[in-house]
């Protein structure tokens, strides 16, 4: 059979951006995005995104140009995910928390083009070009406007911005035949991740790699037609795994929101009869607090981080149908989900928690993940206790690191990509995420999973958030630091109160030596907290000395 | 970003062979097929498929080899779906009601170095084999047992069997390292078209394209996890749409059935709790003779032939819920479907059906599709009027006609691969096939869809079945001419009388000018109506001479 080769029929480039026409076709009347009082209909997104595409194009802007945005989940958000890879070049969404100096570095890093900046944005992107070397040139501004209060309004006199984002749709030609790739190995992506420690790196997927995670995410999580989907996700953390363009494989309706809390999000689950939304396990912690039952059931998908046991159950006894999955900005969204199976069903609620906490399988379109020794590559044994490095293969990995030859080759080796995740494999094949590789506590020669001492910290009737890292020990080499948040109003407990707590639960190499009680955690912008601060100041407090057990 | 290429962790092929193992693991102590008395898990459906793919393999079984199989929808059908390419090889599933030529001259076309007969097509094979021409090789035969009369015992010895398929499996290696294919476009199935007057093709499709058919078709339909799938659908048309792969990424219940009728099916609804099924056009109109309704909603998804819109109508009263779509062999699935808009939800029945007989718009994940003059390649206007040819052009297409680069090339031109259908496009974008290339009735310079003759035929409520063919014609070239098969007990019409309810209902150039009725329709081992033998029929009435109107 060796004549029957691949032919134009059957061999055009795999992208997601096929979704938005068939969208305006089947679903053309039906709502896209609402936002706030406004609301536009497929059709009109696919026109809008068009139009974009084509004002793009005639300023220029093509295959292999970077064109960054940096704002929130407003509409010009969601539209850009199409209309921006619809110009050919490469979208990179920037996080709206970075400070200045950071998003100087991704400009200069990617040689980004053009610049979209939300109107809140205007004074950290002013800061951030006047950060940029010299004679290195600047990118095009426009300006995405909003009704809401700009906090640099005074001074923005001295950001030039070339249009407005509507003057850029409406100069726009809604006929423009949008740029196809020319491979669907061609880049369509750059996301920078958010770079805890290490100076930020420069993740590029292609059209491929995004479509296989779109329609993995959708099969997997099953997405109905037309749900109604809210934004609590940002855009810009992942191209919120997928879903701007899942949303318009399926029709559905985007309520975006620049800003939310509890409250907000009750608010708007009510009045758009919200089905589906995406959050890190900080949202679901933030929801948690609730007095009032949801008023319908809703779906959540949750990964970014091992959300505790105790969070998913107090999140599914307000009524969320919970989903939990994890992956990696490398990955364009989750490539493992913990596929609930129905014999589960009649255990106790707690003990639902506790499995549906693990990470899970792979998703179904993913091809494999492993649990390795990262010295040896050796597979560890599927016993729920040797922990290894996660390693991943399938179609969403990413093409690798811009510009970081060497970095994509430390971490794509043997025919896997090394996620810097710690975890374990349980007897029933099901991963469990232990820890980040640097977060792994090594105490008296015991690898020492930080996650698993938080996950049972979370189960106090008190704890808000946990925190445990790293403090140097002059015996033990390390000992386990607990950093919490309480809850308000609650009978707040000692520092010897949750280490007993702890002490019943858990053994003793694994108890904190030391608790230290905070207002608040510090957070990256997408809700991790940050341990790399923690650490170091559990570094500062100098060496335990703490008595030989 | 020239220097970001595919590398080993992001690249593997894409196989739908991947969901086996998954499914062994999320849904492993889960039901994975039922037939009658019998059943098996999703863990032992695995291991059986491993034992037997390594049993081929020790056979000297491998890439580039053709392994055949001639059995309905019994479980060692569903099984060779995963287990035949698992060993490297092609999979070649041949019509059970075919002829004892038509087999041989596949078997010689093919190639096939083994083949898998059901008990019952024992006899068929044995006379298929005698017609080989001496000196070719003979496939190595393996007997699908099973417990039900051989209508060929009498005579079985003449026929050498291997083992028996349950002998292939009890040898083989539960452990056996599948094999994966080298590159996804690697040659995985090889499926004969019913050809109904030119000689087969044999249609080859890659590990790719069935793949993305398979997801395509799961996320289109919106299949849900673990729904329960009545095989109605012969696994041997088109490898039933896809769903043998994807009934396994859902961890779907398949409920087998080797022979039915309307009442089996009844009952196997109501019995396993079925809640999908698939079926050509026939078999929606075999079970609207159903007195009884529907114990709860199953959702049926037809394709195949453009269903009459009364037979939709009809379907739906007895509570099914109706999905329609549009693929061929070449295609490996279903294409376009009516993508349902709520606002057709306010109509009456009748309309509904109407435009749910619609082929509608592509499938998520196909490319596109369109309908051109077949003589300049010129795209038709959107009008619902203007026939042209339908072509396509997706990931899920052929890679081509085995041993037929002529035909091939034939077919696949100008990007895109000519379906030999003919249809128009509504305003709207919907596509609606009217008819084959071939059943086109040119009546005086005017063309005649006698698809949509019919489909008005199907509106009277004494038909059964009709077929609208040309039939010679002294002055117009061609006139419509009628075969019709009557539904029992009614006051059954006259052929005068058919033509007064056509001419209230269609222009007269439409109107059948010839009306014949008879017992029952010939039809092809998948449903179709044999229109080649009706034309003959046609043509050997002779000449019609209608007066001039």
């Amino acid at each position: 059979m060796q004549e029957l080769k691949p032919s134009a029929p059957n061999s055009s480039p795999l992208t997601p951006l096929l979704f938005l026409q068939r969208a305006s076709l089947v679903y053309g009347d039906s709502p896209s995005l609402l936002y706030g009082d406004s609301s536009f209909t497929w059709s009109q997104t696919h026109l809008r995104c068009l139009r974009l595409a084509s004002s793009l194009s005639s300023l220029g802007i093509g295959p292999g140009h970077v064109v960054s945005v940096i704002a929130p989940n407003v509409p010009a958000m969601y539209e850009l995910h199409f209309a921006v890879p619809m110009s050919g070049a490469i979208l990179n969404c920037i996080n709206t928390r970075l400070d200045a100096r950071t998003v100087s570095v991704l400009l200069l890093h990617s040689e980004s083009r053009f610049l979209f900046v939300d109107v809140q944005s205007k004074g950290l992107v002013r800061e951030a070009l006047s950060l940029l070397p010299s004679g290195h040139p600047r990118p095009i501004l426009v300006l995405i406007e909003d009704d809401v209060e700009d906090p640099s309004s005074a001074s923005a006199g001295d950001v030039d911005f070339l249009s407005t984002y509507e003057g850029l749709v409406a100069r726009g030609n809604p006929e423009f035949e949008w740029v196809r790739p020319k491979s669907e190995w061609d880049p369509m992506i750059l996301n920078y991740t958010s770079g805890t420690t290490s100076s930020p790196k420069g993740v590029v997927h292609c059209h491929r790699g995004i479509f296989l995670v779109t329609v993995d995410s959708l099969i997997d999580w099953n997405v109905p037609k037309q749900p109604v989907y809210l934004w609590t996700l940002p855009m810009f953390h992942a191209n919120g795994w997928s879903f701007p363009w899942g949303m318009a494989a399926v029709g559905g309706v985007n309520v975006c929101v620049r800003k939310f809390d509890a409250d907000v999000i009750h608010r708007l689950i009510d009045a758009h009869r919200v089905t589906h939304m995406c959050g890190a396990p900080v949202v679901l912690n933030m929801i948690t607090n609730w007095q009032k039952p949801l008023p319908h059931p809703v779906h959540i998908l949750t990964a970014g981080a091992p959300p505790p046991a105790a969070v998913l159950f107090r999140t599914e006894s307000l009524g969320f149908i919970v989903s939990h999955g994890y992956g990696l900005t490398e990955v364009a969204g989750l490539v493992t989900s913990c596929a609930w199976k129905g014999k589960w069903n009649v255990l106790p609620a707690s003990e639902r928690a506790r499995l549906k906490a693990r990470q899970g399988v792979r998703t179904t379109c993913f091809e494999k993940f492993d649990v390795v020794d990262p010295k040896t590559a050796v597979s560890v044994n599927w016993d729920g206790k040797t922990l290894g490095e996660v390693v991943l293969r399938g179609g969403c990995i990413m093409l690798g690191y811009l510009k970081d030859p060497e970095g994509t080759a430390r971490c794509m080796k043997n025919g896997y990509f090394y996620t810097g995740d710690v975890g374990v494999i349980h007897p029933d094949g099901y991963l469990e995420i232990k820890d980040r590789s640097k977060d792994v506590i090594i105490s008296g020669g015991e690898n020492l999973s930080s996650v698993e001492v938080e996950s049972i910290l979370y189960g106090h009737p008190a704890v808000n958030e946990a925190a445990v890292v790293a403090r140097p020990d002059e015996y033990w080499g390390e000992t386990p630091c607990a950093f919490l948040s309480l809850k308000e109003g609650q009978n707040l407990p000692t520092e010897k109160e949750m280490i007993e707590y702890c002490r019943e639960r858990m053994p003793r190499y694994m108890v904190p030596k030391t608790v230290v009680f905070r207002d608040e955690l510090p957070k990256t912008s997408t809700g991790k907290i940050q341990k790399f601060v923690l650490r170091e100041l559990a570094k500062q407090m100098g060496p335990s000395r703490v008595s030989r057990m």
